[in-house]
């Protein structure tokens, strides 16, 4: 079974991180939740980096806010891929994490999302994990098709409530 | 051997997206490299990301700059990875191609790295192909200790130069 | 009689879209409103932007949020006017949304008009049908006088208030 | 024959300008280019723009930066289209250009396209016109075909650059 | 008895001009309040302009939002002194209101203070009718004193609060 | 002869404040510059600030950059107008500047006008005299009418230019 | 015993300066808090910031909102280190009071702190003190140990929430 | 003898990092000048950092730009006063780098000066050695008279220069 670390520098980055791991869930992979922060846990944080591979994690998603910089302190102790997912802050709406997370220098990307896409950085997950595993691939697939279905259904009832035929 | 494509809305964005192909083929991975508009070639941009998967390919770049639609586009018509990177313009400093790109409605999730980041694209795309070839993971490894090796070799011409021991 | 379509991304920009809808209804045009998703229905986008002309439509107006990109995606399939609306976001009071439509590539113009401005999209539609339509661009005339009217009993009001004679 | 005002605040807005001119002529159609500043001529402008309908015009472009107010005080007197086209500036990229012409009050839309978005400000007076005059828009689907032939052109000769098949 | 006009583009502006019209009370300057928009009642602004140092006018303040016209084009048609005051608005606090106002081109200035300031906007009014003034540049010396007391009150009962002595 | 200061807080502010000297003289005003800085001449600044009603003055523009306080720390001793210019710096464009001296708190405002406004500057100098010297404010109109006349001379040699009558 | 002053501009910001207060306390450091304007009681802040030294202080925070000019004023008449706090202001999330603190020019640096960072600021002026003082090093490691702990019990916490071992 | 830490995060980065050097030299402390990368060698910013005091460094301070988190990765591993000088880059001319240092979460400050602001690092971090060194305290002093003579000479020069006594 798949497995996906999902960091968040503090706990009450939760309610941001918790789409995620509700996506993957319904996907039957593996979510393993934790509250490391970059700057109070340094070294709980290279620990987990160093050993995630080993530890059979396939992909790490990594929440903070404000100078965000868990992600890129991820993403220097391992190859995995590591998604950014920036946190809203009062700061310009989470202009400030955004910026701290997507405009890494040179040699270590992280893979960004939206500012508190949760589901987004779920959903990336599952796409990186879908280039090996042919099953996650085709539910990512199916899951597209209820998408679309979803807008299809808001589509008809709106054109119904408004009396369009 | 691994297949990424590597899109670009214009022409005259190739500079930018050189170094994505250029480490790419350093790893052994094939690159194809087209230009393909969301906006001036929809069609073509429909019938690329429809095909990717079938073609072969298992992730895929696209860039793009001011509104930079190219990778939601792609993302609306596969479930392989996308990775966005932002072309800088002379608004703001690319911020508008940054915005385009990364705040992607929740389903369709594009992974983006910073402005004109396109060796840094080049790396998450070698990451993610990481995930299923280990010769990759691998690779990278080593990549990621000769990046170190560079940085201490700096610091030591430069601490030789200014005559600290 | 003169038809509009008004496309929304996603149910909950209705809100937004709504004054659009209803300014054109007070002008006696007939409003077709619609939810289309650029990413989630594309192939939907696709069709309706391509056989809007045949449809009877002459202006589309599109909101959307966040990286918006619904806009451009029409505006690839036709060469109808298409007016941008776009629609407040927690991210700096919808800068995303604005750039991500305004800052369109040369060839393909999107109409925009300012952040969650659902009138002012409704009335940028009547102006563009006034061209064609004398009686449409005499009610505009009247529109005009009678808010030049409402900002006078406005002032008169406040003054009388205020005890200015 | 079809006629499209471009008023510009400043002699040294040509440039951007331009563009506009020249695909309006490419398209048959009219253009008069002004030098009209709403701060400098009030009393032109209000002039006209009160007399541009029955002049024979039919859109109105209105370049102008930093605190660019050309579009809305036109708009203020006509109820015929307003194309606003913001002028690159200094001062953050023409941000301040942008937001001066986008973000009008309810009632008095301005139609905005991007920051130095000449040629697209041109198009969309076209588009506008196509509503009317079908010979237009029949110009504008060739124009079209045209740009997505420059880019497969661009993708072909890139391909054969890089050795791709 | 100096005379001051305080504009407004929309009366829902009022409680930002309120404290400007009280302040000018408070120092025995008549304020006229007036709702009169750059847009919707041009010809209100453009006579009022015209005709305001005749009426006995000798500062002009121009409360507007969003793309906020008033005070430019308050400015176009007097050599009075225009102070602009940029109400707060959704789309980035107000910097879009900001920015119409103070970067005004070359020869048309308008004397910019503060987001929301409108007590700023009255005290810089009544700065300048002290220029021609004396005893009102004495009550500004006594209000600048009396704040400095507010200050130092505010200081000691926090100190006594703290039980620092 | 009426006399204005200008004061810039770093000598290399002096061609941003030239336009502000030379639009006083040619008005006849006088024009003392002076190299004066709030943080590193602080008791200059005071001193200036506290006598300068005495000296004659009758308006102090203020040139900096940056975090930009000397607008401010002059206003805080006088009850003088201060009119802040706001000098362009690479971070973006001015906006610091721009924020640092426009956004003053409650009681002490700074007039300000657009980043490296100093024509404007100047001209703000001379409506705020022309309040009391009816030989300036005469100039003004002249002023005015000569900006107009530069404008459709302008307009007229395009006209010409283009071969429109 | 060590002795650090907190500085407001205004009595409003104590919410903001209270955390620092209290980490101060914590730490057996005295903080004298005081209210004092950069503009309304200029002289106020001369005079503290001339004698702060003598009086033994050995590091001033100083926090203020919008034009924050307080730390500046107050760093340009002492050399001890001044520990800028920007509040957050409705303007841009504090963008405003960010700029106008970081961006002092050569000569005098105020160390600044994130928005609304009161803790920050005292745990800023206590690692300053540390240099100097051992005891306050060695209870900044003990602290920096007990936040550590914190992070890691939120993480079990969670764990076991989730029903992660 | 007093010593100091700089590091940059590339070699790049040493123009900016220079006048840091110079500042400290010319007050008699060392600087040990450092290539030291948050990402590419972060074993060496833990090894420096944790073992930084125990080498008798007083103060650290890290340059970086973009997603700069060399300074927080720095104050991670020591209670040492850490200096964040941020970078300018490209992105809005480097508040990327300034929001990526300044914006620390709750318990690990960084202090931070202006974009660039190589010189001013260098003061900073002698302003927290003055502390708890009188003669460093003293120099700045002097320092201090220095710039103000400095600015009263170009006062002086430009007033003859320009004819004023």
């Amino acid at each position: 079974m798949a497995k996906v670390a999902i960091l968040m520098g503090s706990r009450s980055d939760l309610p941001v991180v918790k789409p995620a791991a509700e996506v993957l869930k319904k996907f039957g992979v593996q979510a393993e939740v934790r509250v490391i922060s970059a700057h109070r846990t340094p070294d709980d944080a290279h620990a987990f980096a160093a050993s995630a591979e080993k530890e059979g994690f396939e992909a790490i998603i990594c929440a903070a806010g404000k100078a965000a910089h868990l992600g890129g302190v991820i993403a220097a102790y391992t190859v995995l891929p590591v998604i950014g997912l920036p946190v809203k802050t009062d700061m310009m709406g989470g202009l400030d994490s955004l910026l701290s997370i997507v405009q890494m220098p040179s040699g270590i990307p992280v893979a960004t999302v939206g500012v508190n896409g949760g589901e987004n950085a779920g959903l990336l997950a599952l796409q990186i994990l879908g280039v090996k595993y042919p099953e996650i691939s085709a539910k990512l697939k199916e899951y597209k098709e209820q998408m679309a279905e979803k807008i299809r259904a808001d589509d008809a009832a709106l054109r119904a409530e408004l009396g369009q035929n």
